[in-house]
């Protein structure tokens, strides 16, 4: 069955690209039956009403509530300077299951700009695509230092290997919590981010002995905080 | 430093892209170091000399063996529609780490051919990119049939989450094995198809709560083996 997003379920009608999608594209009726999600938990299913491609009417026949889950994941990333390869690692973590991806600049970002637009409607689409009902926050691109001073009340990682050879994060999750993990730019993060983020309680971890791209560690990272509470 | 692809270390030059990257690309001239690998554990370390664009030679001047891994992964999986999305995997596997890549024919696939020269590329692309010493093998695509037949002396585990929700794949690979690990298309295996699977051995295995594509499906069973091992 068809999935829909409508963050207000009581407006009774879809928004104007969904309505598009269903009414132009799918081609769906009056009285097809549809699923809705308003992407905070809620789960929907519903019929047409009103075969409108810019305003598809419907109307809720059942109504059912996803909790949140257990743990939550929250991904700070430097992007990097393919685009394409941070939509595809975000359309991915969505699929693999995540609350958050930030963006963060570095002192050797290569990029400073995100597309938030585009990776919103990502988002979307992926949670869809995998039949969720909690959509994942993307949030604008913030410096470094701001965002280490305001993660608080978490299990917080940051990814970097040096001579000690930190622990793998999967052996530092604790099953059952709240994860930011921070992954730099190609160029790594410096000295000094390094030692702000330690200052503010970060814990260094590896993410495996390979040696991966920025976008490949986003979501290895992800994975394997999935798995430590599957 | 830069690492190149030569299967052949001993014929004193590199092949003909390789050259013309080396030289052409990268501007390299007679005297720089460079790092090579044969692909089948072989590291060296060698000197150009001569900055040929079809034939660049180079001497080298240390040599090292990097050991296989102590478990081995062969993904098989149903090709997806789109050939990018198998591309990525492709890369991202490569860079996670795995031994083989094969691709079946089951009978709900979509996709019946795949361009395995445009594979190969981005297997060594990827092996170079991080830093490997291993090349991955890529096969051509096998009929199911063949494939279940001819998978022997390993751990065999096929992805399929019905009413009996199976075990999670990390809580069935024991590490240090070897793996093989069946994902199907889009359409799913058909119960013939996985009838077959189960009386040649290979155990039911789910990859999280997550609905997943096919590619995100082969590349979170291949994290998730590296995992088991890390």
């Amino acid at each position: 069955m068809h999935l829909f997003y409508q963050p207000e379920i009581t407006l009774g009608h879809l928004l104007s690209e969904e309505s598009k999608h269903a009414i132009r594209v799918l081609r769906l009726e009056v009285g097809t039956e549809i699923e809705l999600t308003d992407g905070k938990g809620g789960f929907y299913k519903a019929k047409i009403t009103n075969a409108d491609p810019h305003e598809c009417g419907f109307k809720v026949t059942q109504s059912s509530v996803i909790c949140e889950r257990a743990f939550s994941i929250h991904l700070a990333i430097a992007p990097t300077k393919n685009a394409d390869r941070m939509e595809w690692m975000v359309e991915k973590c969505v699929e693999i299951g995540i609350e958050k991806i930030s963006f963060i600049q570095c002192k050797t970002s290569e990029r400073k700009t995100i597309n938030i637009e585009r990776l919103e409607k990502i988002v979307v689409s992926a949670m869809k695509q995998s039949q969720k009902a909690w959509l994942p926050e993307v949030s604008f691109m913030v410096p470094f230092q701001k965002f280490i001073s305001e993660s608080n009340d978490a299990l917080k990682f940051i990814a970097h290997v040096d001579d000690k050879n930190p622990d793998h994060l999967k052996n530092l999750a604790t099953p059952r919590s709240k994860y930011v993990i921070a992954i730099g730019p190609e160029g790594d993060f410096t000295k000094e981010e390094l030692e702000m983020a330690y200052l503010s309680g970060f814990k260094k971890v590896s993410l495996g002995p390979s040696r991966l791209r920025t976008e490949t560690a986003g979501l290895a990272a992800v994975m394997a905080l999935n798995l430590v509470n599957q």
